[in-house]
């Protein structure tokens, strides 16, 4: 199985179109160790022919064009190695690439009921033809042969829904089932597999369980502490809040995950607010000394 | 005034991400010939501070990040020079930047009535929040002091409703008035302007005399050839009924602007059909001599 890391960063990458904070400020002048992150997503492949995208981040052009596996073959004039595209939620950071997929390109599109639903409410999506691309739902707890080689099962993760449907009337701004998900994906020939969970708001015992049975995980980077919106006067919201569990504190994903140490543990979907995204700050030490990897654009791993 | 070239290059760009037609493989192959070109999209100043975008490519943040005029100024944690944004049209190579645009920073953003309720129509869009973004009315045929030292008139261009808004059962396909605008920006203390008609079907009197009267025209460079997609096999629609004038041809672009010459004119919004998009090819020879250039990303012009 290969896998290609399109993007590591969160909802706005680094740098942010309108941040001014260090991450950002390092990022836009080409520091480094800050090292530009569009937003999160990344690409399997068992035959190295079809590829499966996990979330279209609206970076989706510029990955692509960055990622020769993923550039069209000839001898045809239209032509993708893009087979299907899977989201694990419905936020714009994880959709917006699908405008960037219009062009009358047939693939199959899988997301749970929930997310298909937040689509379907939107008819700009309708720029991908229903003749061209199949939408399909991401059954729960159930395998789905998504492309060539590569089977998936998604199962529910602690998250929120989307931030431009919450409904602050409605207990947990109106979070169902299925608004975000976690997938396993495994190779059928070589048995490989990976778990990947960019969002993500508490670490419990089935996540754990996934962890420790795959050969790798991509997990929620988002934060590193629980309060660091606030903290840098960024935001107003917790970590918890915005469905994410931090890094680092008891509860933390770097406590949680303390015990699985024969998976590759690496974190995605990192904010520019996070100072572990920094190559030698403190928190970056401490993350890699817990046995994690940061996964940075362009990165690729073979399992 | 300032005007800075954002993207020059149609729906999909230049590569496209699924096109294996000869400009796409040559910018995939970094082809200094064929430059690469994101999606159009233009922004204008007058005082260097406060920026107006014409059009929200999907390509926005990749394009911002190239733009050191566009990146956030300090000390705030939030900032951007963009003050507003000006839609001249719905369709995705217009709008889908706005998502982009997301993150709480204030800007106004200006559309016609039926590009507003394009909009409306689309809850994704709520993720620009209602007490940051204004949302105006752009009027048709009226003056507009769209941010500090620059006053813009819209008028309705000859055009067609979004793709994905098409109704076959309509006459049309269900267009109306306002579905496509074209732009004239003038400097308020310098008296300099520029015509921004990135999508324009036919060239009738009234755009003829604006651009007469304008310094700089930027406008519709998507196709050479009213059957171009027809003769490359990539598609079945004629240049007209995707509401593009061609550039060659008695009723092209060429003939029709061929008296104006003390406007400085440049194509935009052109599409990897055109074979024009290559330097040196007789298409680009033949613009050249007409008088044209072609508007290229990064390109900044001081009128």
């Amino acid at each position: 199985m290969r896998l290609i890391v399109l993007g590591s960063g969160a909802g706005g990458g680094i740098p942010q179109w309108n941040a001014n904070n260090p991450r950002s400020r390092e990022a836009f002048a080409n520091d480094p160790l800050t090292p530009r992150r569009t937003q999160a997503s990344i690409a399997v492949s068992s035959d190295g022919d079809h590829w499966l995208l996990l979330n279209a981040s609206p970076d989706l052009r510029q990955q692509i064009i960055a990622t020769p596996a993923l550039h069209p073959k000839g001898p045809a004039l239209r032509h993708s190695p893009i087979a299907a595209v899977m989201l694990t939620g419905a936020d714009v950071d994880q959709v917006a690439g699908l405008l960037t997929l219009r062009e009358r390109q047939p693939f199959t599109l899988y997301a749970s009921t929930r997310v298909q639903k937040a689509l379907a409410a939107n008819p700009i999506f309708n720029v991908l033809s229903p003749d061209k691309v199949q939408r399909k739902i991401l059954p729960l707890g159930q395998e789905v042969q998504a492309i060539p080689g590569l089977k998936v099962w998604a199962f529910p993760a602690p998250g929120k829904v989307a931030l431009y449907m919450e409904d602050e009337t409605k207990a947990a701004l109106g979070t169902e089932e299925g608004d975000t998900v976690a997938t396993l994906i495994e190779d059928v020939i070589t048995g490989r597999s990976v778990v990947f969970a960019p969002s993500c708001a508490t670490v419990a015992e089935d996540i754990l369980t996934l962890a420790s049975s795959a050969h790798c995980l991509l997990f929620d980077g988002t934060f590193f502490t629980e309060e660091e919106m606030l903290a840098t006067g960024e935001g107003t919201k917790t970590a918890a809040r915005m469905g994410h569990v931090p890094m680092s504190g008891e509860k933390g994903s770097m406590n949680a995950f303390m015990n699985i140490t024969d998976t590759r543990k690496l974190y995605i979907h990192i904010n520019n607010t996070n100072p572990a995204s920094r190559r030698g700050t403190p928190e970056e030490l401490q993350i890699r000394r817990a046995g994690w990897e940061l996964a940075e654009d362009g990165m690729e791993i073979v399992l």
